[in-house]
């Protein structure tokens, strides 16, 4: 069974929590786990205790930063529970699921990214990403547990790819060319970045990394091919030689 | 709203899963917390400490026996992985949920019963309940947590009884800024169009409508915003200036 999702945990602080995702990923079916700048280092013995077993059958990987440890990916939720503010379309746990059978051929890979305990993801890990991940909560007692939204992600995956061969019949319908791998995006990010620099765009520092935020969102919404980020990169191309 | 569920724990040992699952209740605007012969007595520093608070707002009572817990109950379910042979429907969370919003009014009051960590119910207790509720699972790493469970069926019951403030975030797969008018898009593109014309761009005229449309297609599926349509236009006049 391909398009897994994969669960990316940022800066995690607790290992237990580590340890109980990772017990609630493989209770429902996920294996992919990576985690960005654990607090307390990798191997973590609370993460193994609370795991029940599931460190051991599952590989978690441990990266620096968010951005190596989504080069292959090609489209991200951000869980967070307020949008702030940010451009890109808002799904339930429920309707991401879905989406990813709906619009996600199997050799695409997703992933679900998680912020640390206390804050949450900051603006520039949601940036990253395609989309929100926002979990329906009471609004009066709001703060779920990391593991809870882990779970859920898990449960509704499982809920909605319970064999391998009903996923095979979802992807008849039309697919969609599938968009460029992050690392393509970053690489004309940055490029723009730097053209934008030169031209005298930011008028000043203090804005800059709201306006690149917005401009990646912008981006990363469009879910551009790869077909596409090499036109861009044409189009740059051409802009800098006219005169 | 009425007909909310019961959460009924049997036998629990340990006061941090105790705590846990009043956590996950609130999460999800669960309330009637009834615990069954508790192994730590109550009430239990653990599971205070877990409940990050639920438990000041949640009144858990505590009764000697399941038959003590639900006598003013008019539906039990069964949390159990295997069925052992009883004549019982079986349900999975989201089944369950909808079977209580479909048959059963808003005076009758409906329990879930989870039994003790490791064990489960036992046989007994399963006797007393009207139906039976299964978790679908990875059958290889089968063993959910006792809270876990909770947090299932209280997260599908919110999201089948959305609350006013929760019900804007379920409903809202992909609510947007909406898009910039069609006629500001036209602008920028034609402008795109202007500029790439110039700096020679198109090599040849039979390519140009083929790539114009693809460029088109690649900002539409953005769903680009007046705001972001004004970035872009930054942006080309900046690179443009340049040099």
């Amino acid at each position: 069974m391909s398009n897994t999702p994969a669960i990316i945990l940022v800066d995690p602080q607790m290992g237990e929590n580590i340890g109980a995702s990772a017990r609630a990923m493989l209770n429902f079916g996920l294996t992919d786990l990576r985690i960005v700048n654990p607090r307390d280092g990798w191997p973590n013995q609370a993460a193994i205790d609370m795991s029940a077993g599931a460190l051991d059958k599952i590989e978690a990987k441990v990266f620096p930063t968010l951005v190596e440890a989504v080069k292959d990916m090609h489209f991200l939720f951000a869980t967070t529970a307020r949008p702030r503010g940010m451009e890109k379309p808002v799904f339930n746990p429920a309707e991401a699921i879905e989406k990813m059978g709906a619009d996600f051929s199997n050799d695409m890979k997703t992933g679900f990214v998680f912020g640390p305990e206390r804050a949450g993801l900051n603006n520039n890990d949601v940036a990253l990403c395609h989309a929100i991940l926002t979990i329906p909560v009471n609004p009066d007692f709001s703060s779920i547990n990391l593991a809870s939204s882990v779970l859920l992600v898990a449960y509704e995956w499982l809920t909605k790819n319970p064999t391998p061969s009903s996923r095979g019949e979802l992807e008849g319908g039309g697919t969609l060319t599938p968009p460029a791998p992050h690392e393509k995006l970053d690489e004309l990010l940055i490029r723009l970045e730097t053209e934008l620099q030169e031209s005298g765009f930011f008028r000043s520092p203090d804005q800059k990394p709201t306006m690149l935020r917005n401009i990646r969102a912008m981006f990363m919404r469009g879910g551009l091919t790869e077909q596409e980020v090499r036109t861009f990169h044409g189009m740059l191309t051409a802009l800098n030689n006219k005169k």
